[in-house]
């Protein structure tokens, strides 16, 4: 059964959205990558307009199993986080209103599950996703590689968890970017 | 004409909303309140889920002329600043959806326009919308008491403005809660 994720990197002024399907052997291949816009000029409600309509109609295009966003940190400014926050509520209440799961993965999980380490650069996160995807260039600009890594890293946690569960105690079937995420997941969910 | 405003006070846990007409002559009339509340146990989604539904519902019922939100500031632990920005950017985005205009306004512009002072207190605030909508008895919690606030500020606020504009050049026809409200309002643009 092939899993279909939908990804959003969320943002008032760049919303990375990317759409995956991942085979049971972890191959995953991209169906859609774009990155909605909205200006700061704009007024919030209708820049959160923008992105609800963009959301529905991805959702209603590509049906994903679940959608995958990035859980939003406060590292960032204050001014930026709020807007990112209010654009991943809209997000995720769109998802929900249609019944469709929704995944929070943290920006360390990602980067673990696709480059195998938690501390690897925006970069290394953009040539993984190009590799692991087959494309012939790099999804510009990064938000649309962010959120193909997410799609990416919530398909591969689904299947590696069963993969462990289906090959019996221990964990040494595990690559060494599922260890990794194994690892930031531990993490995260200690620091919860 | 009578203006009718939706108040929301966003929240994960709690979000107040309050329905409000404002008449030309500032005369404020409750029409509905209530609280809408999520338990921390259900996921993120879900929680979204609900409060879209419910604003929904509110906006389908009620029909407002405007929805009056709070801006929301970092003041706030950050955990709790990120629910309080997602539950706004579901509220902001419903009401966008249907073509309703939206106002943010900020905890001073609102204890300005309220209580005549930027500065007081949750309690003030209180006991001064019960006495502007002639209630029997204070609204509780404090976030529906804050979401009628909201929606009598942003009446006032529209209505003083027209005022203020037809009574000619200088603010001495304003009352001290306008005055407090302008000032205010002043300081909130110098802050952007």
């Amino acid at each position: 059964m092939t899993l279909r994720v939908l990804g959003v990197d969320p943002g008032l002024t760049r919303c990375g959205i990317g759409v995956v399907d991942v085979e049971r052997n972890r191959r995953a291949t991209m169906v859609a990558v774009g990155v909605v816009g909205t200006s700061p000029e704009e007024t919030l409600d209708q820049r959160l307009l923008v992105i609800a309509l963009a959301i529905d109609d991805w959702l209603d295009r590509y049906e994903p199993h679940v959608l995958a966003v990035e859980r939003v940190f406060s590292q960032l400014n204050v001014s930026t986080v709020m807007g990112v926050a209010q654009a991943s509520g809209v997000v995720i209440a769109a998802a929900a209103r249609r019944g469709i799961p929704v995944a929070l993965h943290t920006p360390s999980e990602v980067k673990a599950a696709v480059t195998g380490s938690g501390t690897s650069n925006k970069d290394a996160v953009t040539k993984l996703v190009t590799k692991i995807l087959r494309l012939d260039a790099p999804p510009r600009p990064a938000d649309a590689a962010d959120a193909l890594a997410l799609a990416i890293t919530h398909a591969w946690r689904a299947g590696s968890g069963a993969a462990v569960a289906t090959t019996g105690p221990g964990s040494s079937s595990l690559t060494p970017a599922q260890r990794a995420w194994a690892d930031a997941e531990a993490k995260a969910r200690r620091a919860r």
